[in-house]
């Protein structure tokens, strides 16, 4: 990492150095309060997803805020929020192997810990390893509700995995994991209705396939900033797992909103200067590939619209600039990334500004938690 | 970034924990080896490119291999170096802003440092803040020679910058930055031929103007992997900067090879195991998007033809697997990242092993040095 830091607390947005990662506080408050708000007083409760941010910070103020805990991709991950003081957490995947296991079961001595199952192997691996120590784990079945990914592809596998869970002594089933992926980035509103409202039926099937059986399905849980309002009014989902609704990128923001979608705000940018002029029509910027993730397209310039992004390379971006441009060697331009999370993981830290001043610098402490 | 480490000195391959960053060290010599052995002997020297490994392990092996330094593209990303003992850097870039300056010039006083201009402000900054510090600093004139983005796109440009070098006191004028980095992704060697063909006459026609002015041109350098033997013997070059020869990725393995070109080998690896098997068609790695760069395209499986890698998403990888595929839950196979770069970038340590078992685990620590 780099040996200095791009800001000190009290700086003007234009002393930060560049490329540097910028949260604009008030927007981000806003984000956060929007979906909080949009679930309290109904049975939808929020376990916001972590692996958009790996940042303690905001995930502690998420759960002040009213999640009832977060998410994580990794058991690496979710060890750093254990230590900066979560105390619920769900592993939305697969643990496999006996080093992840036995880090996973660590983790339940310190906080509650839950995770997916799509295989009896999994089953055996926690339901012996948990037996030996004695240690209680929370485990949820994946079933695919038609993202073509993880997950049980029908009732019966479903039912025997939550029978297996069930007879183990020290795993409590706890319900199903029903996440679709791809969903939450269909452009229109009806294609996000057609795909939840299918993602429903299946999650409802299987759980009244298991119910028939008498194991108890406490929580339906899943969704994403793009589907969120669908599955918190299915009656299906108790549970919903957004994560990128306090930063929201450039993907997100192409998806077309109708009435019901909540207006979150673009709160997360790349602060990037312009090193080389070379002609009128072209700059570019210290901020590549390396400082915006461009696996979701390349991020957009945000308001100025006399210049846009073109391509990236590694360490530097290329801008086209019409002929009224004004900007010129040293001058800032702010990007919003086209996705957040592989951005923000490429950052150890995430400068927070409120108006125009910093406020606060966090540290992405699960940044390359990958194990 | 884990709390817990993915291998530790000794570990066989299948020890080490998923996702993981590996080198072959038997690969990774003969590649090291393979360039430096190609350039020894012209008058051609070899300043490989950081920005490719950001490890000062790997920087300093291949300075005793008979490297004469070492390229970066950051600033904060050459300090990183420069406290590792490196002694000879050139900052491949534009550095702007006074900030970058004060940094880059606190570096010479350290070891020897280049940097790249290409507007005339870029050259007062620097001339301006060295004559206050008394500290003198290599600068280049980067020239536009084909890819489009920095550098003068004039022979007058060129010979203005040098001039107004070479009258700044403590600026020393070495010479002339060529880089084309879009040839070194041709596919065809005609191609690759014909645009380094025109780099040449470039950089040969704003050599000739400079010093036909009185001012000698010490340094030509440029080139990277995919084209770097043209340069070699193209009497026009005498420093190449090529740095994704020693890892290879699936990227520059996709160029056509001809005679000429060095049978560079894969040394980069990303380990990673099936979390989920859910069909027999398909499987899913730990591996996704945060552990495998795909700005260039998905990684591929490494000497296992019964599967391949279909798509990546943050912390997921999806295996198309044929009716033969015996790989099971918790198995692994090795990735060869589409972009070797970037993906480096994602780790903390890379895993070097020799043969089967783990001989040394070695810090990127210049990753994420961004300013």
């Amino acid at each position: 990492m780099s040996p200095w830091k791009a800001a000190r607390l009290g700086d003007r947005l234009d002393q930060i150095d560049t490329p540097a990662l910028i949260l604009d506080l008030d927007a981000f408050e806003r984000n956060m309060k929007r979906l909080q708000d949009a679930l309290d007083g109904t049975d939808v409760r929020l376990r916001p997803h972590a692996k958009s941010h790996k940042c303690p910070d905001i995930a502690l103020r998420q759960i002040q805020n009213g999640a009832v805990g977060i998410c994580c991709q990794k058991v690496s991950e979710a060890a750093v929020f254990v230590d900066a003081g979560v105390k619920d957490i769900l592993i939305t995947n697969q643990v496999v192997g006996d080093k992840k296991v036995a880090h996973a079961l660590d983790l339940c001595e310190r906080a509650r810990i839950g995770v997916l199952v799509d295989h009896a192997d999994q089953v055996s691996a926690f339901a012996n390893a948990s037996a030996k120590r004695q240690i209680s784990i929370d485990v949820y079945v994946e079933i695919d509700v038609g993202m073509g990914r993880c997950g049980t592809t029908s009732l019966d596998q479903a039912l025997a995995l939550a029978r297996q869970i069930d007879e183990a002594p020290y795993l409590r089933f706890m319900g199903l994991q029903c996440y679709h992926g791809s969903a939450q980035h269909y452009r229109l509103p009806q294609e996000r209705k057609e795909a939840i409202a299918a993602v429903c039926k299946n999650a409802a099937a299987a759980k009244a396939a298991i119910e028939n059986a008498g194991i108890p399905v406490e929580r339906i849980t899943g969704a994403g900033t793009g589907s969120v309002m669908l599955e918190r009014d299915s009656k299906v989902f108790n549970e919903v797992q957004a994560g990128s609704y306090i930063f929201m990128d450039r993907d997100y923001a192409t998806n077309q909103r109708d009435a019901l979608d909540l207006p979150f705000e673009h709160a997360l940018f790349v602060k990037t200067a312009i090193l080389s002029h070379p002609t009128q029509g072209r700059a570019v910027v210290d901020a590549g590939l390396k400082a915006s993730s461009v696996d979701s397209g390349m991020p957009v310039v945000w308001q100025n619209k006399e210049v846009s992004y073109l391509k990236a390379s590694d360490e530097h971006g290329v801008l086209a600039l019409t002929a009224e441009s004004t900007l010129k060697l040293g001058d800032y331009v702010m990007l919003v990334p086209g996705h957040c999370d592989p951005t923000v993981n490429l950052y150890d830290e995430i400068i927070c500004v409120r108006g125009n001043a910093v406020e606060a610098i966090w540290p992405i402490a699960a940044r390359g938690a990958l194990l």
